[in-house]
């Protein structure tokens, strides 16, 4: 990490910085700049907590780090893609993944539609939430364990793979015992105690992008997940807060390839909670495509009028479908893209 | 709640509407605009689900909510302040309240230190993380039960009340047998599992704004507590990302006489992780007694240099008690303004 | 619109506001609510003043406006795309619409090296700075008039048309003598003396999204310039500004499909800026590409290394040759999509 | 500026980021990592363009600015706060500067009225524009020169003096014959041309912050002014745009005693714009003498009822003066401050 000295500072308080420095594992390279006295920290690892100190010495003005706070989930680590493999499917590799299904599991008879519309228009997994994080308490809260019988009905019914959100660490391990991929939802990103949980579990994990937090935070969580012990984890970007309040939030689709050369992780979209209007979803369905990601996920309800939740942002099976068969061409062509990145990196290797 | 139809909706696009709205228990008033139909739904609760339901309507283009979505916390249905009394203080009453520590409890000498200081510069309550969220996996998370077990020393030893943060409902019983008032923390403000938890506690809550919050989206967390049975919540105003980065987040003072006018319940604020920076917490502390704030929360280290975390936003314990002399005519002033709108409220109360 | 009173309003507050509304030329269509009254004021027009006078009356909570306050620019006015011919080049039609070039015209030697390479590539219309808005006092400023030359000869010697921004009202004549476009820049987006110069103009106006504007207050921009009589508006997306930092701006891809839902004037999306990191360009303009764009601004410079500006979000003459080689299916997919709808557009004007 | 090559960086582009930084005027100070080369540049000025160029760079990961672009108003360069005199009152100084008046020039029985309020309650600059910048070109625009003459009258009826907003550059002359203060609004605070030509007055010129730029990106627009000629300049923090809707703006209080560390130049409070509703205005002017402004800027209107623009955050004449004697004590804290800084920096600079 870099130090940068106030102008003015005094020789002992750029003494003392530099003792401290050594203190923590660091060596000192101390430069004397025309305006102030600047100081390289070289050593492994820029901890948080060695930053924080230093900034609270007395002369100094800034303090830079130098690396990237997130190690496990880098790619400067690991430069190959991650590929996880759920139902056949593999995610980061050469499949394109597509997520689909409705907001909450309000039923059999909703659940067993939208799975067998699901599956008939490509999708492999499908997602239904059990236990729903709402903003309000007089909101439907889900149907608990009851939705996820109905999500193992639909997965025998179909054979796709589940994947439904977990909002406690409380609840993990039963949660863990029906799906396929347990989701960590935007606003619970932050929940230490459910992204350690998380860690412990034998099962891929899809973590949202908390809808105010940085790339580098996403990756700080996904990174708990795996020093805990679980590298399965997937991301997915789900549109972020901003000013503008004409759609829900602002799809950061900038981040599919950002991510990308940062992690090794796969990186999903989710247009539907990205910007929150039914019309608006197939074209940026396809930009998703276009733009590099593994998959999507996609909200869909057999009659958006009486969801329970997000209806306004969920397609009807019919509109699900036509998406699907608009994306064909998209998909094919991320299919060579991802063939060629493939042989070029294996043409890198050989020549190693 | 008022659904604006498109221009150009059909006949039946409408009726349908109508009958929806019907069907959820309103009264439909419908008006023929110059441009296109409005129709109004009169009748008690904007449920979210039939906003969201009426806007996934053929025809509709917005379904504006009138109500508030919060009620037991709202002021329009309490008009009093609520006090909440711990340890002697009536915090939303007539006393200003200074709750103050470090961020991270470290050790048995630096908690006592702290409070013996906290408690000669006139503070009543003592906070200290016991479990700490932090952002990165290898930062420190918290001496965790030994933590809980120093505050309580602290505790005993200066008569200062605890407040400290909790992360997850399976530790809230064990943190609420050592608090006096339990933390949810910023990045658990939509951690609606903890939320509930939290409302079955007979136990004082105070619950920080998430960073990306609206004041809206505070009030209806505050909600959840209020209606699972906990009626003390105490909320605090801590800073919101924005795009400045000088300071570590944007505190939004404003939000204190705004929430005073929606809310019942009292209302901190926290320069600390309001500014993320030691320089400018006496200002925004003064700012916040100014400004009509119940209490302020403000973090406080023997050494900030030492800290484990926080170093640079902690008042030194100088600092910390040259503040609180400074802040002592704003607390006159702030005690003649609380008293002379309690006269004239009784006044009004008499004359009804 | 629409005026929600607060609970409690009195008789008389209710009745002064009727009579208001009235006296700005509406009807009045009163609800009363199970908790308040609403009043319905109908007529044409949402009127800022109104709305604001309203606000302004004792008793009244909020005023809701129904109508979009953009008219000349309004989809819901004008269904069918305008098309903006510049160059033989249909912008907004079937044609999609490469501009590229330096962020600054810096020499000869640069601006004929990238021109001939823009249209080796595929593009169509040059840009290049020649008046630069520039944050800081000491950066470069621009060569201004013979920056305008240098792109006149640029112009001879390729055939492309050229675009080049504009940074004050007393400037406006003498750039539109050079450019066949003339570019509002997103720090001028709300610089009303200029927009309604550039409204007086007869040459098309490229106006950029400002970094913290809405997209209906990008539309009211656009609806200065139409309504002082040039109807001859292009859009661009460039990046709003948020809470990420990784990227320059984050791009609002999902503006695209918002805007055009919206508006009739045709979007352009600049990745350049949007991301300002050269290596997510390629990725971000396929998705431009993707979810409807009607074209893309690109930043290319010989030797970005040597930019005296943007060389961070420059592509160099290969690395754009090799995107515009890239997009070549994604914009054979594009003009699929487009007339098809032409096709369905068609269909339906004959069927009525 | 410290520039950060990227692990596994090669030997040539080291050395030929060494060699280009040489070429800026730089010395080269290199520190080889555990992970990666880290090379600080030692001298004066960290350019934008050197940045640039070097993060254009083959092999470079980022680079870091450590000193501030911002020359002739840093604290740095010149402690000790600027005094503005104007009609009497030292902005900057010992005076708590208030500046009050309505939103828009309406008529002449208008702005006298106000005028005379305005004095009465303590104020000592009128405020009033005859040049509105308004997002809607339906809006009234301002009644121009009539506005100015009106200004005129009330300052020879009052004695106070006069801020008026300029929106371009060709209007600044004729706008500086009739204004004491010259007003560069929000959305013109990078509107570089008219900044030069306001650097080239004899005036003072209060430049308010954009509602989406950061405290470095005003003082760079403060740093246009000062850098052409003109070193009297006002700064006002107004609010900037979040994500919170229930005010109009957010207002950034923090940014006070920020800037006053990073700059001499006087930091005024317009709490009418940065929260958009009148309940909230006292508290917050309250909060602004508190944390340290050199003053406020308040909209007032005889009727804000009537108001062309701005009537929901126009306080009315009697709660002008209401709010002025409520602030009175909280002045007089402010004073005593001021007074104890300056005696204490005398002493400091006797002891040199």
């Amino acid at each position: 990490m870099i130090v940068s000295m106030k102008r003015g500072a005094s020789r002992e308080e750029i003494d003392h910085v530099c003792r401290r420095i050594e203190q923590f594992g660091y060596r000192v390279h101390s430069i004397n700049g025309a305006e102030r006295v600047v100081i390289g920290a070289v050593g492994r690892g820029d901890l948080t907590q060695a930053i924080e100190q230093l900034e609270s010495a007395a002369g100094v003005e800034t303090v830079v780090p130098i690396s990237q706070p997130f190690k496990l989930v880098s790619r400067e680590i690991q430069p190959a893609r991650s590929v996880i493999r759920v139902n056949g499917c593999r995610i980061g590799g050469g499949d394109f993944t597509v997520i689909a299904g409705p907001c909450s599991v309000e039923s059999e008879e909703q659940i067993l539609a939208t799975a067998h519309a699901v599956q008939a228009a490509g999708g492999r997994i499908l997602r239904g939430g059990a236990f729903k994080p709402r903003t309000s308490p007089y909101d439907f809260q889900g149907l608990e364990v009851e939705g996820l019988r109905l999500l193992r009905k639909a997965k025998e019914c179909t054979g796709l793979a589940i994947i439904t959100e977990v909002i406690s660490d409380s609840d993990l391990e039963m949660v863990a015992e029906y799906a396929d991929i347990i989701q960590v939802g935007a606003r619970n990103m932050q929940n230490y105690a459910l992204l350690k949980a998380a860690g412990r579990l034998d099962k891929p994990v899809m973590l949202k992008r908390g809808f105010a937090s940085t790339m580098k935070e996403l990756l700080l969580s996904a990174e708990y997940i795996a020093s805990t012990g679980n590298q399965r984890v997937i991301l997915c970007e789900r549109g972020i807060r901003t000013f503008e309040t004409y759609t829900r939030n602002t799809l950061d689709l900038a981040a599919v390839p950002a991510l990308q050369e940062l992690t090794h992780l796969p990186v999903l979209v989710d247009p539907s909670h990205g910007t929150g209007r039914r019309s608006l979803i197939p074209a940026m369905a396809r930009a998703a495509v276009a733009c590099g990601a593994d998959g999507l996920m996609i909200e869909v309800h057999p009659c958006p009028e009486n969801a329970v939740s997000d209806g306004p942002q969920s397609l009807d099976l019919e509109g699900f479908a036509r998406m699907m068969r608009e994306l064909e061409p998209y998909i094919a062509l991320w299919k060579q893209q991802r063939e060629a990145e493939n042989a070029s990196a294996a043409d890198a290797a050989c020549r190693q």
